[in-house]
């Protein structure tokens, strides 16, 4: 073939390639050429989608399709239109949100927004480049943790410049007041105000620092109809602003955007200490080269290209959705009482402040996720995020439940944070108090503490029922009227209160504390006045004692159990699966009953609906286990310890199959991923590894499934552990052979289906001969 | 007010009365004038609706309204249209039908059917009046047991006839040939041929002699298309007759129409041994009178008049449905092979045959039902009925399920009929052999026997699974394939199948057969091996023992269960409520689990549907109970046997509310009748007495429930019992006051809350204080 047609075929592969908007090379594929940013994109929430951000950035900078409200807000992959570039999507929040235009402030103030199409998209970790069709405009962004840095490309030189919206709908918030102020020619400072929602109390600013390396001609601004079209700045509600530059300007607007939950000053030091320079392909590069970095904690091969880059994606959700809150110098804003304080985070003997504090969900089905991953993986983020829970118990009086911008919002219910600081300290990750901690654990678990909160009851601490399940040994359900917040669902409170009791024991005993042991190991052993015999499913129990009637164990609506149905909740129990299989008639029973309830999910595709609009059918919420959010998502290796690990492999191959597979913007998590959260469940099924319990005991249990890969290569941090890598291998490994015929552990057999922590952090290779059978004989 | 005046209002109130079909006096309400016999009629069947017939009248004459099909056909309150008048609605067999006209031959034979309205009927036990539109004639119909009595009069004296239909569809049979033949100028004889059906394999002719008090002019036959004006018979297949008139003749036209299975010969014979005189308004009173006297057996008195409608028109289907199929001589027509037989029953000392021959439905669910009533109140019907079978089992070689004219059908499945026969023998009823029943009974429990046999399983006995039964402990489901016969559901088999047993093995002990005692009582456990702990609920399990799977106990299509689903069969242990108990976790886990059970079926109005048609709907079919159908109606009672006897109080009233109430043609059984027995069911509720091992033990058991009526008498039957009747009275009965406070016995405080076959037949009064609050120390 001639040069011209070789020109083109790479050409037509580039927009392949680009099409999908991941970009690899054949040659030496990187995991982070095999992120797929848009998976799921098409059901995504304002914080699920991301492109310019780092690893838990404080910033992730990306396009903004919808405004309105949390659910389908944000990046939305079937709305060709994009209504600005926010700088940070997390949970309860949003931050200052820019875009380029051509035109006047008076055609443009309210009418700014403009066209694009995927065609000419492209998106990757730390990368997101479109062309606003309105303007033709060639907009790339990327970041550093604290900085959005943009490339604004004009075609049309005339009336350049950039919106910078201060006010109005931001997905879950309000902007009900911002601030622009000129510093100088290339420089503006300000904020914008996120009001009070429901379940973050306090009105929330998030400060910004603009740096431009082209001089503006004017700072145009508004205030409700008024326009300043020479303004030195401007503060307060319906307020915004136009930057606009020289038309003769030919070369790209290059724009630093810092920002800040403490102030302007600190949003402009995070410039200075994250980017110092204007190479902007540099900044891509670096962050691709962070992610890659991240990513490759856990190289796979084998499988097919697709179950690589959705697992590399699944592995990128793992690392997103929790966010830093903290600036580069350390200071952070303390939310946690009525008044905004600014403190420091303490500071090493080098001057750097010790560890990053975050906004975070809560934790809520964390145990069955980011409390394997982060710590075996990660294990200075899971020290980190122990850190800053620390740090809110500093602040506030309590481990908090869902923090947002500095404030308490205490989403779910429980104390869903305590396994994960077992879990963490359990595994020899020591950077944190771990007496401070347990006594911020142990507040948590008594009246006082959060276990005593419903979801978002900020005012009082009724809703948690703490007092009931102490004295009843169960919360109740339905509760006395009148009680602040949601999910005052009492059985499921019982359930997911019981289990941390467990993991509490766990810590007490490690700890020394013999009496909280006991005490906390009897708690734990709530769950079963709430198990009817009758039906061998958990069932709630009103204020009287007396059984919920009617009772329905697939009933999702108002049934007693958090965001999801009776039977779903029933084996909630990774403290005590033996006693479960006691009351349903032993082992062999049990197995077969969720044997039969996994049979019946799958014709459901294991999920209740294949997105979050979905669960609210009736008939997709009676499914019996549900794969599309938390409380059901660790059935599959319940298997594992009742005698019959072969029906973990297969129902956990199944799941990967039917739910965690495809790549597309139209399928992805079937529900709500939850920051990460399902993400990081797809990455453990993916490669065997599963901690039922949450790797809360001394020298945690990893589960062994059936991984897909052919091998899979987990980095060690030597910070952390001995090791410097374990590696799982598979032999014979297909889409027929799932079941795993024979184990080894360092060449030698291993007649168990599970590891110790300290087996693989002292790094070696697990190895598992596959076949098309069962071996039932392997338990 | 004057005399006109006073007669209008007469005349109102006269059709009032009417119009609900419902003839009574104010001053002495006899039961048979509460009788509404268009109950339920817009929702009947083929052998639903009767009207002109006797207590298990071998001839039941009503108009036809659909004759397409066994579902939907007969009367039907919605059509109206007669197509004629047939003399036997019975399971799969129907007899010749008539229809008074006007016309010619040539105009008629294709196209007689008439118009009529329900504002000119009158239907009461025993007699219907209707005006036929059409042809301007008012059609009065009643009967004895054999004959049907016709009064026709014809406002156009030209072209008077009678059409007499040979051929055609009628109700669920084919009449695929037919004859007539003219005897005399008033007299006729002939027959109709059912055709075989899936159900009942031979081809059955039904036999008619006509008498007619008019002198005929002509008899009219055809043949296909050929039409023989002068006729003296015809016979083959698409004949039909049209029996003609004098213009001149003006007073009305009465036509006997004798009927009998074995032929025409005996058909005139149960004219002369029945109807031997012309007082069409003598034989109305007559039956009128008989249908009294059997309703009066049990009197009630108190409840809404409304209530008391219901509750003789619940009686009076308690004593339809099965019919007499001998002739008055006591011929009878033997078809359990393949050639018909004509034989004799056993005459006593006088020459009367000792009983009658009977048609009946399966006894499926009997012991629930007809189990209780007959034995109790008809006691000789009882002993009738068992004698029948015995004649089966002398002409056939199996105690018969669901013989219909004189065939073996095998309709459902199992050894139904022997609690029925154990329990009459248990009551003291001694009519009949008990060493040969037994024999039967033992017979049909064994491989050869009814229980080797699937629904309609004709020509094997593999479909019954009784070997499987035997040698694993339950009945397979799935079954093999290839397995001829219908409700091949082996987990419903493996129930029935156990609690007769159980029956049978009480019978055993009674006659002293130890061995046989223990073998059988071994056997009614085996419904243990298909409870599954770990739901609490009865499952199937497969050929190779595993439980079936997927599994969904409120699944009813493909569920292994026959005509109910596993939440439904759960209950079906009268045998063994105490190891139900255990099963569940204890009694009190039982009574809940039930109760909220009902509380579920309450809220779909404790039937499956409000009609037949309404079964087919998954949702309705997921009820937990369903008062629609036999499987499940005796649970409201299981409460008093598990301490709890306030909830059988309770949740009998409740259905009693919503299911056997109202008085309309729409409303009535809200399923599938069954030829009497929701209607018993509905009656044994409405007095309070329940027995729900079907009175199967020595000196059996009476539960007592909730009587909706202020006193309830029973007379008892002297050739049987020695007390003269048993009084059951309730002071403060209301709607609200539905609970049991005390019971007293004769006056002594009764401790428990069930009576004893002996009790309650030496005669005596139970008083039961009534209260708005259950009396829970009451056990």
């Amino acid at each position: 073939m001639d040069k011209s047609t070789f020109l083109n075929h790479k050409k037509i592969a580039f927009f392949l390639f680009f099409s999908i908007s991941v970009i690899f090379s054949l040659a030496q594929e990187k995991p982070v050429d095999l992120v797929y940013p848009h998976l799921d994109a098409a059901n995504s929430r304002w914080f699920f989608f991301s492109s310019a951000c780092r690893p838990f950035g404080l910033v992730n900078l990306s396009p903004d399709n919808e405004l309105g409200g949390a659910w389908g807000s944000g990046y939305r992959y079937n709305t060709n239109e994009i209504k600005g570039f926010s700088h940070v999507h997390a949970w309860q929040l949003s931050a200052v949100s820019v875009l380029p235009v051509n035109g006047s402030a008076q055609d443009l103030k309210n009418n700014y927004f403009s066209a694009f199409s995927h065609e000419k998209e492209v998106v990757a970790p730390g990368y997101h480049k479109v062309e606003l069709d309105r303007y033709k405009i060639k907009a790339e962004l990327t970041s550093t943790t604290r900085v959005g840095f943009h490339k604004y490309t004009y075609e049309n030189q005339d009336q350049k410049g950039i919106i910078v919206k201060l006010t109005g709908p931001n997905g879950p918030c309000d902007l009900t007041k911002g601030k622009i102020e000129k510093v100088n020619n290339r420089e503006f400072s300000g904020y914008v105000v996120n009001d009070a929602t429901r379940r973050r109390p306090n009105p929330t600013p998030v400060f910004f620092y603009i740096e431009l390396d082209t001089k503006v001609k004017n700072l145009i601004t508004w205030e409700g109809t008024n326009t300043n079209e020479n303004s030195k700045g401007v503060e307060g509600a319906e307020t915004g602003a136009l930057i606009t530059f020289e038309n003769k300007t030919n070369k790209p607007v290059l724009m630093k955007v810092g920002i800040s939950y403490t102030n302007a000053e600190e949003a402009k030091k995070n410039i200075q200490a994250e980017l110092n320079h204007w190479d902007f392909e540099q900044v891509v590069a670096d962050s691709k080269e962070e992610w890659n970095s991240w990513l490759s904690k856990i190289e796979v091969s084998g499988g097919t290209q697709n179950e690589r880059i959705r697992f590399y994606t699944d592995l990128w959700h793992g690392l997103q959705g929790r966010r830093i809150i903290s600036d580069a110098s350390g200071a952070y804003s303390d939310f946690t009482g009525p008044e905004r304080k600014i403190k420091q985070i303490p500071r090493d003997k080098n001057g750097t402040p010790k560890f990053n504090h975050h906004n975070f969900d809560a934790f809520w089905g964390a145990q069955w996720t980011i409390n394997t991953l982060w710590p075996l993986v990660y294990p200075k983020v899971a020290g980190d995020f122990c850190n800053s829970m620390l740090l809110y118990y500093n602040d506030g009086g309590l481990i908090p439940r869902g923090p947002s911008g500095g404030n308490y919002t205490y989403v779910m219910v429980g104390a869903s944070t305590t396994p994960f600081v077992v879990s963490t300290w359990m595994k020899g990750i020591h950077d944190f108090d771990i007496n401070l901690a347990y006594e911020g654990l142990k507040k948590n678990h008594m009246p006082g503490g959060i276990m005593g909160k419903a979801g978002y009851e900020h005012n009082t601490s009724e809703g948690g029922g703490i007092e009931e399940y102490i004295e009843k040994g169960y919360v109740p359900f339905p509760r006395k009227p009148h009680i602040e917040g949601f999910h005052k669902d009492g059985a499921g409170m019982t359930m997911e209160y019981a289990f941390q009791d467990w993991t509490l024991a766990q810590l007490a005993k490690k700890l020394g504390k013999t009496e909280d042991y006991k005490t906390f190991l009897k708690r734990s052993n709530n769950w079963k006045n709430l198990f009817d015999t009758s039906y061998g499913f958990i069932r709630p129990k009103g204020i009287d004692g007396s059984w919920k009637t009617p009772y329905d164990p697939y009933q999702y609506q108002n049934d007693g159990f958090v965001e999801s149905n009776a039977a779903q909740m029933t084996w909630y129990v990774p403290q005590d699966f033996k006693g479960l299989a006691e009351l349903m008639g032993g082992e062999e029973a049990m197995a077969n009953k969720l044997n039969n309830e996994f049979t019946i999910a799958q014709a459901h595709g294991f999920t209740s609906g294949k997105k979050h609009a979905d669960e609210t059918l009736e008939q997709a919420r009676r499914i019996p286990i549900n794969y599309g959010n938390q409380p059901s998502m660790q059935t599959a290796f319940i298997f594992n310890t009742i005698g019959v690990p072969w029906l973990t492999q297969k129902w956990s191959r199944a799941v990967i199959d039917s739910v965690y597979t495809g790549v597309s913007p139209f399928v992805g998590y079937n529900g709500d991923e939850d920051q990460g959260l399902m993400g990081t469940l797809a990455v453990l099924m993916k490669i065997g590894l599963f901690q039922l319990d949450g790797g809360t005991t001394e020298d945690p249990v990893y589960l062994i499934g059936s991984p897909v890969f052919d091998e899979i290569n987990i980095s060690l941090d030597n910070q952390y552990y001995q090791g410097k890598n374990f590696k799982i291998s598979t032999e014979n490994n297909s889409k027929k052979n799932i079941y795993v015929q024979s184990v080894t552990l360092n060449g030698n057999p291993l007649n168990r289906m599970y590891l110790l922590h300290s087996e693989i952090t002292k790094g070696g290779e697990l190895h598992l001969l596959m076949g098309p059978e069962p071996n039932k004989k392997l338990k």
